[in-house]
């Protein structure tokens, strides 16, 4: 579509209208819409596909301390999408390219490629839709590689726990864990989510955390304690996990989804015993930290995808209007699958 | 001595008597006596010099889950000790040669090796007193040299801090994080024990906390965050410092003086946000883990102390009818120094 064209046409957006103290509401979002931009010298111009849904969005637009500024007040939510360039003045981003990066809930974004994160393989020989790389082959399994390989160096035979198992990270690491040769155990909040561990993504055993007895269930899924414990909820889950750590557990601390709010501090076992007894160890993950080795975590993920050992789920809203609603969905743990809002 | 001279001398030894729920007071130790034992083929009869006050002997005794069995009631009081080989029938094991190692608030003991922790270096051409091999060149060092060289990872120009910065373990920390060009601050909970931290141990800051706005002073002694944090104590010391944590940042829990019982679980404000944002690390240390590397870490503490580059502080109780009284005197932080009782 020529530039002359392009300038006619509406970027429906969505933008943040006010701050939430919690999980992010339908509420706290407003539409809007400008003409789509024109992309200069070293631009490109990007039509989003499919937007990503993440729990660290609620982060974005909270005022607490977090890795990166919030979002501000009447600025477009950010958001990790996938689009295709349609327009390009830059060399490295072909017309027809697909892209992965923080776009932000809107149709349209003219990029000078800082924002983008991903590209998606020109020659993937994989019948894999594009939608994939926002989830098993995006930033989600990204995440749960590098947090599992790196942080919770993993052994074979080791009893890996995961918290939000069925979830777009939770489901990767389950599976990535048992590549490499763990048992694993899933923690997930719906007797249909444990079907989905356990059929989906081959975990060894699936708690429902709503209706086990929580610390019994552990003590018999981990006869030989937790060696690895991929966190992504906090509160009541990891602490009855932090109970039963072995000796030279890892935890890796990916997400604090069970949290609602931080500011107040809220109140906790405290874990210093747990961690000197059995000398383990707890470890932050900012995925961003990785970036540069982002394309060697793709290409292996994409080889065990080929393999068929990486299995996924996926969830599609259809249309930016069903955007404002979707992280408060995410956080009820409504989703079956990875969250996707479809343009 | 001969040993049918020994077999008629008397062995004084302080006694479990019932099982503290927190801090081992006077009163759950009692006084026996026996006849010393004769070495048979392989063992050597040491008398001990110096008993070692730790505060791990708070958790040897309770019933929570440790490291090693609770100390039976009715047995001797575990306890590290230095003491000279009097009588052997072992190879390794020399009459005069000192050994440190798990003898027991004990006058003597019979020994086959196994509770023989380090070996006092024969040659050490040293103007220093035994005792020290109790501390700035004993057990209580080795544990802060590993817990900062290995788990904290300090590197130059990086800020350390310290809890219970006075002690025999605090005190070798900051010392050693000089040695490694860091700025230290050390936490310590008395005016005169900050005069010692300042003068004796080098810290660049020393806050007393139990006057101090603990916060506040955080906040001006470490004004670009924590990149290690060296914690004796966990409780409040430990809640203020997480919330200063810089990126990256490195915690050792070594030991958990401020909290008297763990079961049931005290609360404490969640760290896994701090541990999120930051991608910090909080790892538990067993100095027992390291026992194959402690002649490495005592080779280099030597050279240290050889160089003038470490000062140690002592405090001596005479007899070992101090012994049952001393470990509260350790956690009341009444002690001013490496706290040792002299038979």
């Amino acid at each position: 579509m020529p530039l002359d064209t392009m300038a006619s046409i509406i970027n429906h957006q969505v933008l943040l209208a006010s701050r939430p103290t919690g999980i992010p509401e339908a509420e706290h979002f407003e539409f809007a819409e400008e003409k789509v931009g024109t992309p200069g010298e070293g631009e490109f111009l990007i039509r989003n596909i499919f937007l990503s849904v993440d729990p660290a969005m609620k982060g974005w637009v909270n005022v607490a301390k977090n890795y990166s500024e919030p979002v501000a007040i009447g600025a477009v939510m950010r958001a990790i999408a996938l689009g295709e360039v349609i327009e390009s003045n830059h060399p490295k981003y072909a017309v027809g390219s697909h892209v992965v990066g923080t776009f932000g809930w809107q149709e349209y974004i003219v990029s000078n490629g800082d924002d983008v994160r991903l590209r998606v393989p020109d020659l993937l020989d994989l019948d894999v839709p594009l939608s994939a790389f926002l989830g098993v082959l995006g930033m989600n399994a990204i995440t749960a590689y590098f947090g599992l390989l790196d942080i919770g160096e993993p052994k074979e035979g080791e009893t890996v726990v995961v918290s939000t198992a069925a979830g777009a990270v939770g489901s990767a690491v389950g599976q990535i864990a048992k590549i490499k040769g763990c048992r694993t155990v899933g923690i997930t909040g719906s007797d249909e989510k444990v079907g989905f561990c356990r059929d989906d993504f081959g975990y060894d055993v699936a708690i429902n955390y709503k209706t086990a007895d929580l610390e019994a269930a552990l003590t018999e899924a981990c006869p030989d304690g937790v060696n690895v414990y991929y966190d992504n909820t906090s509160g009541a889950i990891s602490d009855a996990v932090y109970q039963k750590l072995a000796v030279g557990a890892r935890c890796i601390v990916c997400g604090t989804a069970s949290i609602e709010v931080w500011n107040p501090l809220p109140a906790g076992p405290r874990i210093e015993r747990a961690l000197l007894v059995n000398r383990a160890r707890i470890q932050g993950l900012y995925i961003f930290d990785y970036l540069d080795r982002w394309e060697e975590a793709l290409k292996e993920l994409c080889q065990w995808f080929q393999e068929g050992k990486l299995n996924y789920r996926e969830e599609f809203l259809d249309g930016l209007a069903q955007a404002p609603s979707s992280i408060a969905r995410l956080y009820e743990g409504a989703n079956k699958g990875k969250l996707l809002i479809r343009l």
